[in-house]
């Protein structure tokens, strides 16, 4: 049986999240849910996409994933169930699910259409018995209105050239690390036989290292992280509160000729 | 094997939670384990009461509902364990439980009174063994002495009469949305064949949604929300921040002759 | 089949601990993992020793313990899996394992000497995997080379003579409870035949309770709590706040001639 994985902005201080767990358990007890975060600013579809990028195909192939982050989106949008790199998603159409892959998907349909109900609580009365559904075999086929495309929003592209990569800070994480969207391989390709200089907030660097601990303690550090994109951090320290930067910053790494 | 689910005020900083866990393990490795939440705040009963309230019947009939909120409660507070509802609940006797269901009770005993045991900390030493037996299947009956009534706590009536449903916010949730105690079954009785006025912090209003989006950016909506109760907001803003509103702050509606 | 708990200093609003689970359950799907807590400050070791050692024994015999807290640590740490007191435990050679446990340790291997990898991601790439092969019953000699010493860091000794027990505020919780290094064992040898003064925060106390609500409202109880060390609060209110004491503030009993 397939897990479910949970990923909000409920916060976790109301019945909200345990409500959509009961349903769950409802549809099928022997269901294993695990939470990725319920701590997704509020309507934030950006930071949900940027964690459940990240995480999703780390969990075994035909995990369902539940995704309630501004679920009431915007008037019009449709619930939907997608399979996309072998891994399900179920949630709003409001442009999150376009933020996590770009594979094409590999089904898609919409939920809620024949006898629709009317919900403020959409995770609970219709993604969650979806989810279960999913988990527990049933063809994503079988729970809704086939449908073509689903809605993908422009994330800001990262600007690589000979001259130089011009990206931008995606993540700032718990650590105050500061999580950017410049690929190793564009990287590793472009700076073939070059050096280079990684400038951000008025800074200069031209050394990258492979471990967080291979700066002095208060000192930048610079890493290919496990998300293969550059991040920039401060050893024992929180990058974003020290040096001012944040979601959005520009980070840029200059070839010399 | 039933389910336990945790409602604490204990944080998610400390070793509290997972003692409880462990405990509960101890007891029966093969019992699942659900958060509802851990970040009531420290003592807030009415807090807890309305999460508590908001969620257990969407859980299987016959699981156990572990609560440590203010378990301290008042010097000569029992620790007692309650069926209701087809549902079991394992706590201390501070008035929790009475804000919880209408209905009486089908059975209920005092705990720890054979050999009993004086603890600083009664929801590992007490209420999780208890737990962990309860979803063992053994009978409640069998874990203590029979009482005959718990605390009940007066929470906060609404007034519903043919010209107005005042009522109060009972809840301010984790995207400032305020939660009133106002049923949609009281306001579709004596709003027939009226036309009605909102009022709540200085303003007026004369519709009521049927989804959170129904509003415009910036704007309240006002909906009976999947608790049956009226809710407010500002769509994709904070209600609470922005309307100045909080818990216990009134809300009405005035019906016009 | 062993459960596996989770203390980290990721916080949740990242993808790190949802990682850390991912890989645990593509190595063996029915592993049981419980969070102990995510809310380290980042690199507290104290904290999170303190922690662990509040609870691991709480958890049955042969449970893994994955510790993801200052996981980079110093350079020159290593990654290690320790048997200690019947339990596991595998994360960073930094010396918060030295400070969970008096006793000397069953077992020790130093993880990632074979065909090691590099990664700024230790708790998914080192940790998880081993936790879950030893969760699944593999030899803990079988995954990684024999090491004969961990780090031990000094704690913070409470010094007790025939006048006095000199102590300090080890842990501030989620209450803001002060609970300290002053064990009941070293106290009832001490105090015997003897009256005692209690000293903190220029405040002065004669009497000891036995449970929280012993006090009135906001006033000052002092218990010997669960974990059998002397702890400081007050009633309905937060002492940390309210009397200015915090992680490392003394106190003091003083035994009267």
């Amino acid at each position: 049986m397939a897990i479910v994985t949970l990923l909000t902005d409920s916060g976790e201080s109301d019945h909200y999240v345990a409500a959509i767990k009961a349903k769950i358990i409802s549809v099928n007890p022997g269901i294993r849910i695990e939470d990725i975060s319920h701590r997704i600013q509020p309507t934030d579809i950006a930071h949900a996409a940027f964690v459940l990028k990240s995480v999703f195909r780390d969990f075994p192939k035909g995990t369902v994933h539940l995704v309630g982050v501004d679920a009431s989106g915007n008037r019009g949008d449709s619930y939907i169930a997608i399979q996309l790199e072998d891994h399900f998603f179920v949630g709003a159409d409001n442009g999150l699910f376009g933020l996590i892959s770009e594979r094409p998907h590999q089904n898609l349909v919409e939920l809620n259409t024949i006898n629709s109900i009317t919900t403020t609580f959409p995770e609970r009365d219709v993604f969650a018995p979806i989810a279960a559904k999913l988990a527990s075999g049933v063809s994503l086929t079988d729970l809704g209105k086939p449908m073509q495309v689903f809605k993908k929003m422009i994330d800001r592209q990262v600007k690589a050239t000979k001259k130089q990569i011009a990206g931008t800070v995606v993540r700032v994480d718990n650590f105050g690390n500061l999580i950017t969207n410049i690929p190793k391989e564009a990287f590793d390709i472009l700076s073939k036989g070059k050096t280079y200089t990684i400038q951000f907030g008025g800074e200069k660097f031209r050394r990258i290292q492979t471990q967080y601990n291979q700066a002095e303690q208060g000192e930048c550090f610079i890493v290919f992280n496990s998300l293969g994109v550059l991040e920039i951090g401060i050893y024992k320290g929180n990058a974003s509160e020290l040096l001012g930067l944040e979601y959005d910053s520009m980070v840029n790494i200059v070839f010399d000729e």
